[in-house]
C-alpha cells in the first residue's frame, strides 16, 4: 500500500514543479517590475492604509479558500490565483519606493537585493553549520570581512557574525560583553550576585538596548543612562564620572553602549573620546551603530564614525543605511576571540568532534539563532555588482537631502526645524500662524494630528518623536530616488493638511 | 551645486531600474527552474562540498570585482554578471530539493513559497508597528490564528507572533515565562534573588533551551534535567518528584520546559501528562515543538501532539514540517495577555501615544525584533493556493516514511535501527561482518568516517548523534519528493562507502 494517496502525491508534485517556479517567476518579475514603475514615479499611496480588522479578515478568507477541499491544479488556474494573491499583497502594503516615503530607519531597499535573496530562499540555504549552508557561510564571512575593514578593524583580527535584525545583534553583542564582564554568568546566572551589575548606556540609546538588560538578567533599572550634550552625543566627561563612580563602590559594568547614531535626531558619539574614558577604566564599549555604520563607505562621511574600530563590539544594520530588505545585521568584534564568549556549548548532532576545526565555520558557535537564513545574499549580490560606490553615493544623497531639507526648513517662516542633522533624519514642527495663541499641549496634538492625517491619506509617509517632552515630526531621507523637490512637496502637503485640520 | 554627481545619480538610478527588475526576475526564475528540475531528479551531487577557505575566498573576489571602479552599467553587461553570480551561487550549495537529502530538520522549502517571499522582500515589507507593514501583520495575525486553531488553542482566548527561528522562538517564550514566575526580574534583575531559580527542563531539549537559560540569567547550570523513560519521552513521574521537591525547598521554577519532538530521535512527550504536573505545581509549561508541531495538520498523525492545547506556551517552526523556508518561527500562548509580559517599555518614536488601540497590532510590543521581516509572507501564500492538504499531506509522507525506512532496516543483517521511530527522524548504524571484532570505540569512529565520506562524495546527505555516549547515523526524512526507493538506495551507498573504508 503506498504511504499517501495518489491526490496527495499530486498534491505535492505540483507544490514542487518546475514549471510552475519558472511561471510563476516570470510572472512576479512582471508584477513587481510594473508595481515598482507606479511607486517610483509617485502614482499613487505611499501607504495603502485599512484598519487592522479588515486586512486580517481579507487574509484570512484567502487561507480558507485555500483549506476547501478539490482546488484545482491546473496549471493555468494557479498561476490565475496566485496573481491574485501578488497582486492583493502589492495593493496592502507600505511603499517604501514611493519617493514620498521618509519615515522610519527602514530604507527603500535595492531592489535587485531581494532577486538574489530569492535563489538562497528558494533553494533555503541556511546556516548553523558549513555543510548546510557552504556558500551562505561563505558569502557572510566576505561581507563581514570587508565592511569591518572599511570600519578600520584590523585585518585578521576582528571577527563577525549576521544576524536577524539589529535588536538580536545588539542582544548578542551586549551578551558577550556580560560573560566577558561578569565571568561566570552563563553558568552560574546573575543570582545571587552582590551587588548587582550595571549597563551604562546613551540616555537616548535605542529601546533594544534597554531591553537587552532586561533580558539577560540585569534588569531595565540597572541601566545607568549618560546624559547628553547641548548636541544629544553622549558626553563623555559625565560618561567618565559614572564610571568612576561605579569603580568606587566595586559595581560591576557590564558595558558601556554608545551610539552612532542615536534614533531620535540621529547624533553621532565622540567615539574616540568615549573610547578613552571606557579604556581607562577597563570597561567593554559596544556601539549600536546600526544606523550610521555605512557612514564609513563614504568619504564625504566617514568622519561621523571616526573611532569605531576603538569599540569592542559594534553593530551594523544593511538594512538600515546599505538599503538592504530586512535582515542583515551585523555584529563585528574588535578581538575575534569574543566570538567564542557568547554560548558555551555543544550539540554532538550539530558539530561534529572528529572535525574540530570546522567549528570555526559553524555559525551556530556564535550565533543565537541555530537554523538562519542566509541572510548576506543580497548585499553580496548587489556588492559584486555595483561595488562599494553604489552605497556610497546612496550615504551620500540621503545625507545630502538631510541637509538640504534642514536648510529649507530654516527659511520657512511656519516651520521650525529641531537643530541642523548629522544625517538623514531631520527633526522639525509644523507651526502656522493659527497655533500663536496655542497652548503648548495644543501644539504638541496638532503635530501628531497633522502626521496621522498625512498618513492616512497616502500623500507621504512620516512619522513623529518626542523630545524633552515635546513631540514633533521626524523623517529620515531613506529613499535615494528622494528628491529635493519631493521635500519642498512635502511642506506644501502639511501646510494643506495642516489648514484642514486647524 | 547637485548634492550627488552625475555617475552616482545614474549608479542609483541603475540599481532601481524596474526594467532591470524584470529582465533580471526572468533569468533568475528560469534559472532556479532549470536547477530545480535537475536536482529534484537526483541528477549531480546533494551537497557541494569546498573546504571553508576555497568558498571563501571565492565570493571576497566577487566582492572585489564589484569594487572596481568604471564597471560597465549596459544592462546587457549587467545582466550577463547576474546571472554568473546566480549560477555560481547555486552551484556551490547545499541541494535540500535532492531526493537524496535526508540530513538535518531544515526541509526541502516548497519553492513557490520563495516566489511569493520574493514581493515582500524586494517591497521592503517589514513590522514593528502596524503602519510599516499592515498587510505584513494582517497575514500573520492570519496563519498565526489558523495555526493555533488548529492545535486546539481556544479561538479568542490565544494569542501568538512569528519570530527569525525557534532559538529566537523559544529565548521569547522563556523569557515571557521568566517574567511571570519571577515578578519584577525585567526591572530589577536576577542579582541579589536567592534561592537562585531553575528551568525544568527535558533532558534531551535542544541546545537552545539551555542557551536560553544562559541568555536570561538563569545560567545553564540552573537547568534541570528531567530524565527520559525508555522511549526516551519525559517521565511525568520523575517531573512530579523534581517539582515537589524544588517547591518543598522555595526554589522558584521558571518553568518546565517538553518537547514534541526531542532532537535526537524525535521522540513525543506525554503532553496530558506533563500538563497535570505542572497544573499541580503551578508551573509555567513550555512546549518546544519547533519540529512536531505540525503534527496537528494531519488526521494520522494529530495524536501525537495531543495536549498541545495544555501548555502556557507553544513553539513551532514552519520552516521545519510546515516546509517553508528559513524561517518562520511561531510562539503560541494560551493566554494571548501574556504576550505582554515578555517586555513593558515604550519608544515614543514607535508606539504612538495618540492612538493607543493600534498597539494591539504593532508587533514590536511583544516581539523581540523591532524591525522583522514579512516572515508569513510563505507560508500564507503556500496555504492560501494549496490549503492545508498539502501541508496535511508532507507530514504523511515523510512520517510515514520514517515508519517504512525502519521497517526496512530492521530486515537488514548489517544494520541496526535505534529504535521505531514516532515521526520521520530515523537514527541507526551500519554494522557490517567486518566490524565484528572491532571495539566500541572504533565502532563508534566508524559511523563518523562512513558519514563524513557518504556527504563529501554528494551521493547522500545525513548526520550523525550521539546517545549514551555512542555515535549514529541520524536521517531526518524531511524532503517530501524523497521515496522507499531512494531510502533502498542510501542502503547500498552506505555499504560501498563502508566498503571503501574498511
Amino acid at each position: 500500500m503506498p504511504i499517501i494517496t495518489s491526490e496527495q502525491r499530486q498534491l505535492i508534485n505540483t507544490a514542487y514543479d518546475p514549471h510552475l517556479v519558472r511561471e510563476m517567476g516570470q510572472h512576479v518579475a512582471q508584477s513587481l517590475a510594473d508595481h515598482l514603475t507606479k511607486v517610483q514615479s509617485a502614482t499613487g499611496p505611499v501607504l495603502n492604509w485599512q484598519d487592522p480588522p479588515h486586512f486580517i479578515a481579507a487574509a484570512t478568507e484567502q487561507l480558507a479558500k485555500g483549506d476547501v477541499a478539490q482546488q484545482s491544479l491546473d496549471p493555468q488556474d494557479l498561476i490565475l490565483r496566485f496573481d491574485q494573491l501578488i497582486q492583493q499583497s502589492l495593493a496592502s502594503g507600505q511603499n517604501l519606493h514611493h519617493p514620498h516615503y521618509v519615515g522610519h530607519q527602514v530604507p527603500a531597499s535595492v531592489p535587485l537585493a531581494a532577486l538574489f535573496d530569492a535563489a538562497t530562499t528558494l533553494t533555503n540555504q541556511v546556516m548553523a553549520i558549513y555543510e548546510m549552508g557552504p556558500w551562505a557561510t561563505a558569502i557572510e564571512r566576505a561581507v563581514v570581512n570587508r565592511l569591518g575593514q572599511a570600519m578600520g578593524f584590523a585585518a585578521g583580527q576582528f571577527g563577525g557574525l549576521i544576524t536577524s535584525g539589529g535588536s538580536l545583534a545588539n542582544l548578542t553583542a551586549l551578551l558577550t560583553a556580560r560573560n566577558v564582564a561578569l565571568g561566570d554568568s552563563w553558568t552560574h546566572g546573575l543570582a545571587a550576585r552582590s551587588p548587582a551589575p550595571v549597563l551604562v548606556a546613551h540616555a537616548e540609546a535605542h529601546y533594544c538596548v534597554t531591553r537587552s538588560a532586561g533580558i539577560l538578567g540585569i534588569g531595565t533599572e540597572q541601566v545607568v543612562r549618560v546624559p547628553v550634550d547641548a548636541d544629544r552625543r553622549m558626553d563623555p566627561n559625565q560618561l567618565d564620572e559614572i564610571l568612576t563612580d561605579l569603580r568606587s563602590r566595586n559595581i560591576p559594568i557590564v558595558a558601556v553602549s554608545a551610539a552612532a547614531c542615536a534614533t531620535p535626531i540621529g547624533a553621532f558619539d565622540p567615539l574616540p573620546e568615549i573610547s578613552d574614558v571606557c579604556r581607562r577604566h577597563d570597561v567593554w564599549l559596544h556601539v549600536d551603530a546600526a544606523h550610521g555604520g555605512a557612514a564609513c563607505l563614504s568619504d564625504k562621511h566617514r568622519h561621523l564614525v571616526a573611532g569605531l574600530e576603538l569599540a569592542d563590539s559594534v553593530v551594523c544594520d544593511a538594512h538600515k543605511m546599505m538599503f538592504m530588505p530586512a535582515l542583515c545585521a551585523m555584529v563585528f568584534y574588535r578581538n575575534q576571540e569574543h566570538r567564542f564568549a557568547t554560548f558555551a556549548q555543544t550539540a554532538p548532532y550539530l558539530f561534529d568532534p572528529s572535525a574540530p576545526g570546522m567549528a570555526e565555520y559553524d555559525n551556530g558557535m556564535i550565533n543565537l539563532e541555530c537554523t538562519k537564513r542566509a541572510a548576506a545574499m543580497g548585499l553580496w549580490g548587489v556588492w559584486s555588482m555595483f561595488g562599494q560606490q553604489l552605497f556610497e553615493a546612496m550615504v551620500d544623497t540621503t545625507f545630502g537631502l538631510g541637509q538640504w531639507f534642514y536648510e529649507l526648513l530654516k527659511e520657512q517662516p511656519d516651520f521650525q526645524p529641531f537643530c541642523q542633522p548629522e544625517c538623514n533624519i531631520v527633526v522639525f514642527r509644523y507651526l502656522p500662524d493659527k497655533l500663536q495663541n496655542s497652548t503648548p499641549a495644543e501644539i504638541d496634538r496638532f503635530q501628531l494630528e497633522l502626521r496621522r492625517a498625512v498618513v492616512k491619506s497616502g500623500d507621504f509617509y512620516l512619522v513623529q518623536t518626542i523630545l524633552d517632552g515635546r513631540s514633533y515630526l521626524r523623517t529620515t531621507i531613506i529613499n535615494p530616488l528622494t528628491t529635493e523637490d519631493h521635500l519642498q512637496t512635502l511642506l506644501d502637503t502639511l501646510r494643506t493638511h495642516g489648514e484642514n485640520i486647524l
